[in-house]
């Protein structure tokens, strides 16, 4: 229990001062990946606050949180608004945690509102952390609203291994996180989500709000190649085949042939797993999870094609044997158009001019709306872009402006202001 | 305590048998890295099995475990035969173990002889365990020998980390071993070690023993990139710094050049660290352990300093920083040529024509002849070069060719028949 970030009420310094603290090493950003001891801490941190504040908590299966307001009664409709509380390993600050305690600032001060006689909801509200977006200790990310949404299986997704070979369902398990509460809320009529931009794009706009539009499509291509592990000093160079070796080219190859014919699509070989990674055995195993990221399905299944055949060269001239592990296409989402008018309107009326934008990253609001939950998702600029880094940083002015906005449209649709279409 | 073990005797097929069980898991060989629980059960088991047999049980600093007969009491010189008990990861049985148990199985079978009256010793021996070997777990390798001999000094050796952060200082505190015992053993006049070859020419000259005269040098250079970590998506491509990918560059351009301009040399990239290692974070910092081995090392010098080029290239191609880590020559060692004719001359007494050879691999016998200890080091085939696997393999019928010209040496030595030079 931390009863000064629980008496923080709906002040969005006080309590995300004191969520920032959970996971931080001095000079290593926060690591609070999912699941963790200390996911366990924020996840407590959260329900606290809010149960303080009169939400009651409820949890589903795969560990997603609910601060439910029910303030329209049983058979009223809902709205969600929310983001995710783990990090990446030595991650930002602001990257989830902004939108799920913003949106929780949000919700305490139209409680206030509300109890005041200010006005009077047609629909019950519930500020939602969803359990793994990031994706960093199991793969695929966006899990918890992946299930939610029905696009990943309850079971495939507690069944997900990480890098020790520790299932999601017993890390969940392991920090008090098991099996689904009563009365977890139904599919909501709209959900929103404040974000940070991790990009540069309002900062070169001079603009505080970027309403997005849709989201680039994502191609995720985990690659794996078999040698045979052996001696690195007698083993004869003929006799070698050497799977660091090939990931090594496939790294290589990969980067050089996306550059030079598809050099707008973004790039990456991040994650690369070893075995058995020691110094004097030749690679048995490598595998490297790799990223391409474009607006053009087209153009990302030609580049993908053209990097495979690179691996499997990789293989061949090394002797070793390539296998996909995975090949899953994130297909580009459109963001409801109506919701989006709705919330560029609401901006406007705050006093900001909003920026019509596309969001490179996946986002939980991307996940709900590929499965039909109409979903906003609402940027504010990072300081020169920079994302999943210690050094991530948004201006207060910022936040207080993605605040204010979010506040006037959970209001709005609150009382009833969208309607999803038949 | 392993009675059924300890009970062995100088069956070396039976105590070979209850070693091979400590870290075995089916189908991935042996893991027991140094100072782990499982190398902590084999010092056990190796240290029941001596004692049982009448042997004093001393212990350096480092863990180098010895176990002493004081044939010739107080005031006489000593013998050493041994090997090393740890193994990489997934390793095989026979790599070091074998070494350690057949001396101990000569010694137990030479002091029965001396209690029958057989002979009369006119130096003491001592069976050895030398601590991390492998160097798996902790860099450098042949760390105890190294101690032991002066090479490396105590604090550095007990100072070092394994990935995880560990100091083998605490790692070998978890297993029970600290500090030095009473009545550690002073430098041997000679060290002999039976290995097993982990090459294929033994099996192609179609000999049983190898008598090694030499070893290849080897460079190892650990060469760290440090980028900048960013998000995998909405990171603009021209202002990534991707350690991964330089460190890829790195080792395809160490193989290129290698394989181009010194075919000869042996080399590897077999290890890599890479941080964060998340696939939606462009790796900030990713570190290469190189090999380069071969005989000349004015040729190690040539090819280090042009892989080393290569390395800074890559890092100016991705905006990374170059940080040679470590660069370490273990110079060709020559092994004592008098102690190697003697060993010989002993092979073919019990029947076996020796071949002469070089190791490319280092080994603790390599370790101590370089700095001034008489060592010799005698190699029985691996069954198709296999080594650092789980199917490594070496037949009943070698080792006990190997056991039989060991236990021959060994006798020699103990009464006093061979002579350090002055």
């Amino acid at each position: 229990m931390d009863s000064a970030a629980a008496m923080a009420g709906s002040d969005l310094a006080a309590v995300f001062d004191r969520m920032s603290a959970i996971g931080a090493r001095p000079g290593a950003g926060i690591t609070r990946l999912a699941a963790s001891a200390e996911d366990g801490a924020a996840r407590r941190l959260f329900a606290d606050w809010m149960s303080r504040g009169g939400a009651r908590i409820a949890q589903d299966a795969i560990g997603n949180q609910f601060a439910c307001f029910d303030w329209a009664g049983e058979g009223a409709s809902w709205v969600f608004a929310g983001s995710h509380l783990d990090t990446q390993p030595r991650g930002g600050r602001f990257d989830g945690a902004l939108g799920v305690l913003a949106a929780g600032c949000a919700a305490l001060d139209l409680d206030a509102e509300i109890r005041a006689g200010g006005f009077r909801p047609s629909r019950n509200l519930a500020v939602v952390n969803w359990t793994n977006e990031e994706g960093a200790r199991y793969q695929p990310s966006l899990t918890g609203s992946g299930v939610f949404s029905g696009a990943l299986p309850l079971d495939d997704a507690l069944a997900l291994q990480d890098g020790a070979g520790i299932a999601l369902r017993d890390a969940l398990d392991t920090i008090g996180v098991a099996g689904e509460t009563e009365s977890v809320p139904p599919c909501p009529e709209a959900y929103v989500e404040l974000h940070v931009e991790q990009g540069g794009v309002l900062t070169e706009a001079e603009r505080r709000i970027g309403v997005v539009e849709g989201t680039w499509a994502a191609r995720k291509i985990t690659a794996a190649w078999t040698g045979r592990a052996a001696h690195t000093g007698p083993t004869p160079m003929a006799d070698r085949r050497d799977a660091l070796l090939a990931a090594a080219r496939g790294i290589t190859a990969f980067e050089a042939i996306v550059a030079a014919h598809h050099p707008h699509l973004h790039r990456s070989a991040a994650r690369l797993v070893i075995e058995p990674n020691s110094p004097n055995v030749v690679a048995e195993r490598a595998t490297v999870w790799f990223e391409l990221r474009g607006l053009d399905v087209a153009e990302l299944d030609i580049a993908g094609r053209a990097v495979i055949a690179a691996f499997e060269k990789a293989a061949l001239e090394t002797g070793t044997r390539l296998e996909i592990a995975a090949d899953g296409l994130r297909p580009p989402a459109s963001m409801d158009d109506r919701l989006a008018a709705l919330a560029g309107d609401i901006a406007r009326a705050c006093g900001f001019e909003p920026l019509v934008m596309r969001s490179v990253a996946g986002h939980d609001a991307v996940a709900l709306q590929n499965t039909g939950i109409p979903s906003a998702l609402i940027f504010i600029p990072s300081v020169d872009g920079i994302a999943h880094h210690p050094d991530e940083l948004t201006h207060p002015e910022d936040m207080k402006a993605g605040l204010k906005v979010l506040t006037a449209l959970l209001r709005q649709l609150a009382e009833g202001g969208f309607h999803a279409e038949p």
